[in-house]
């Protein structure tokens, strides 16, 4: 961490200030500069605050110079983490499709859907069972029922299954569930995160609206330090001023997170663009940038869909969508999960 | 809800379209327009999602045209909603401060702070027990401990006391306390805002750092729907590509929020900028523009803090600044609370 | 447009409403509904405002149900605009690279750019003459000698070239260029728009930082509005509260704008990300989903660049980008020009 | 500047970037910590882009630690820059409020309002001669006609005019007029800077949409290096994600301006909001805070303006609110202009 000091600070101020750095254990030098004097630490700096600084009157700016996450870190794991999900692997040289429903609605529609995504070659089935929607009237979903619905889709065709958590309390409920999702407006829903630590499941990590590509990033790391480093990352749209799309896809997020990360990085293509047309181009430009994997909203009947029926596929758009995926993951030289 | 319609679009998917909206129990009215044909619906469409009916290939745009919220609505309750916290009145005419220490870190000091604030002409005494903190490794609070320090505070001083819960799951920790705040990474943490919807205490709202005011008012609405109506939103400041400030204080989030509900509207000048010489000037605007109170982090010793030192104010500027608050909020007709 | 009025309006305010609209030329429709009266326009109205009806006091929201703009429009006009420059074809299944340096700084230099991404396989030169810098004292530009300079390196090569126009004073230096950009900081200076609008040039039109995709297609508009309908539209990020990139690449904005308009679509990737080894990466997604071009800046030392260093690449990286980006273009069907 | 070296750099590739620091006439200090080594740059670096040093493959991050305008800078210059605009000051302990239509329409109109906003205190008068459109088919103002009109209603009531410029080629139209504006959408336009700063009239330079409050300061600083010192920022609203209002009127530019800079800073309340309601209590926000003046649109029949009539007050709201701001002016301790 390097600390950037006003003009002509105080001998006086600057020893205080020096004095207080040694307290907490950490050496510094000092730099005197044409108009500032920058104050180098030396030592761990990863627990520290950078703005807390500048409480200092003498304090300019601060600039943290070490990243904050250890065990997320490339740097620390050069190598790509690959997660084994009942022998299907994610990430690595892998492709992976995840593909269902935005919600889990009845016995028929899971099993038709499941049916249908796997026959065309998704690797992982997705079913919201506990819903976060913005309205307290909307449907929240079938909870319990949800997820037995979905071990029974996965009985029927051996899909491993992913699907949101919201409160820590249902945790029992997912015992059999393959991957836990953590959604965009929980991601920094630090109770669940520390809990979910504790837990031997792969976690799907959504980034949250707002947050940046550090904050998604120490979001892992919560779960990480608490012991579980099975962890794909998850892009699915940023909030801007464009309203032409539902969230505007940050799609440098997937080079810049392969080079900070050895983590998988998917792309959610549905709930980025918020209608349906628009998953086709999106999941192209996912594969050639290098994306681990997609998750697509899958309804076999779009139009009477419980929650985010606009950007769904209907099942032959998706078996289509799929062969070119194929094509393209190939291209890439890849190999479809 | 109204449904614009592509041009020229087929009488028979018009007629289905018509038809499912039937099924629904509402009923609709068509305009023809030069370019486009209108079909308004007619009956309770707060249920409904407006994206979903994108999927109707004939239909080119939707737009809602009544509110989703209800009982935070201020034309269901045109009068302002006043909140009483032990005798002290929040809301109205009632201007009132909250102020306090980030995190409560010591029982010495909290019963100076507290004893501070209260001297000053703070009405409630905040302090946070435990911390949404970004990074893992970052002081969490001292949770239950820390409430317990919290109530000896409240003792020694008779202030009522505001702290954030993370967790439902420590909800009885929270017995004693007079206001829960949720903080704003957790406004839409649905299942935290359910249950607090059986409390019977106040809840203290704040914005999330990317959420819309629609939103944040859905989020009231979630919690008022349980059946507890005793809500204060809070404006802290939203993400935006300025740099200067921590966030970007929406102030002209106050007066649209206190024509679309009769809830109390506080603003938090310290988490909007993040550094402290900005908390004067900003709670200068928020009296007049017309906020019915603040939030201000007071800090004993800002430069020790744990947690947020920039941005607190120590006692001697805390009581400086009171003094300019009760002159400002007389000048305005209300009362210092 | 649609006017939805506010609950219960007073007849006399609508009848008034309804006369105004008649006076405008326009014919009206009025539909009842449960909370609701919405009022619907029929006529031309793409020069009216809809925020200017907000004026009524019984007026609550308005809605635009046609685009603005018409020149633009892909409904006007279903086939793609195939642009031809000097022989070299923009658009259509033509894959075009434009490279070259940001500015133009010496003779030597320009040859030997040129030189180098003609082998590679460029359509077009760029070099700015005229730079927008963001601070006076930083270097803005050769100005005259740096057109002279890109027609020397045009002679040398044979390939066509881009360069940027500030001010339209300086039109008549570009008499002999072959397209003439637009900077995003330009995209709305109307009067720039409207000159080059009489000029029988292409214009490279770039989005601004905070300019909706709307606002594009109404610059580009702006243009064809006097008869100039050779425009090339080009992505080149926005502004976002990230700070991982210099901008944003929104690249769903390809897949929309091929989908509103038949005007050709670029992507800049090198002031997206504002780094280097981002080029890379971006241009595959671009390549994949659909963009008629990329603009890549290539400098022969890119250490001593007078402007934007950061973000060029080399010529031996820039070969084998093209070398990649050839084999990419003809996965995608289409034809490196 | 500071420059952040990667981890265990090779120290030839250090040896050759000290090397080409010291070729541009800078001194250099090295400083190891832990993780990283730093270098620190000691002489002028204002004309230097740090991205430009990311080039350089040992290189991490650069961080400017002197701000690079320096005319506009307070600290070159701590009193308040006050303007005198015939005989009428701005900043200093004046408070200005400007106002008048957003387009001059009519001879009648011009002199109706400029009266009604004399008598109602107004001290400048504003009227758009040049409009800057998204749309080519709305009205883009009378341009020279109207310039001529706003001289008249000077004539007639001795206010000083203020009206906005667009192409620099129209300059000899605005000899007669007072106070040139800039407007967002030209902020950076820097040719047209370039020349306004070798004119000898006040102008008022409003915030783009999109930019920092230090490209603000940067093009304030392009007219100021060119000789013209006179110069009024003015705040109007930034490209947000909430849709409530047109633009989120950053407030805290204000004091972070007026502490960073010594010229006055004005807020436009009617661009920031866009609805005629929200201009009163934005422009008391604005007044607690500490804004040097306001621009206020108003309109003698607001339904019938040409453009942005949604937000413009009526002659007798503006009599109201200026009885408000005369009273709120003087509680502050300024004089109203």
């Amino acid at each position: 961490m390097v600390l950037i000091l006003k003009n002509n600070p105080e001998v006086k101020k600057v020893d205080e200030l020096l004095e207080k750095i040694a307290e907490m254990g950490l050496k510094t030098q000092v730099v005197g500069g044409a108009s500032h004097t920058i104050v180098g630490l030396i030592g761990d700096t990863s627990h520290l605050i950078p703005e807390d600084f500048l409480h200092y009157e003498i304090v300019d700016t601060v600039q943290r110079i070490s990243e904050s996450y250890k065990a997320a870190n490339r740097k620390m794991h050069p190598d790509d983490t690959i997660i084994d999900i009942g022998g299907r692997k994610i990430g690595g040289g892998t492709f992976s499709v995840i593909a269902g429903p935005c919600s889990v609605e009845s016995e028929e529609q899971m099993k038709e859907v499941a049916t249908d995504v796997k026959a065309s070659g998704a690797s992982l089935l997705r079913g919201g069972a506990f819903k976060p929607r913005t309205s307290p009237y909307a449907f929240q979903g079938l909870h319990g029922e949800g997820i037995r619905l979905l071990l029974e889709a996965k009985k029927a065709t051996g899909l491993p299954i992913v699907t949101e958590i919201m409160d820590i309390n249902t945790l029992d409920l997912f015992a059999d569930v393959d991957v836990i999702q953590v959604g965009a407006r929980n991601m920094q829903n630090f109770e669940l995160l520390k809990a979910l630590g504790h837990s031997d499941k792969p976690i799907f990590l959504k980034r949250g609206l707002a947050n940046t590509i550090d904050e998604l990033l120490m979001s892992a790391e919560y779960i990480m330090s608490g012991g579980n480093n099975n962890i794909v990352l998850c892009e699915r749209g940023i909030r801007t001023f464009e309203t032409k799309t539902r969230n505007t896809l940050d799609i440098s997020a997937v080079p810049i997170l392969k080079k900070l990360t050895h983590l998988p990085v998917f792309i959610d293509p549905s709930h980025a663009a918020g209608i349906s047309w628009m998953v086709e181009p999106l999941s192209k430009a996912a594969i050639a940038i290098g994306a681990d994997g997609l998750m697509i909203e899958v309804h076999n009947n779009p139009k009477k869909a419980l929650c985010d029926g606009a950007q769904s596929l209907n099942p032959e758009q998706f078996d289509t969508l799929m062969k070119d995926i194929r094509r393209r993951v190939e291209f890439e030289g890849k190999t479809l999960a």
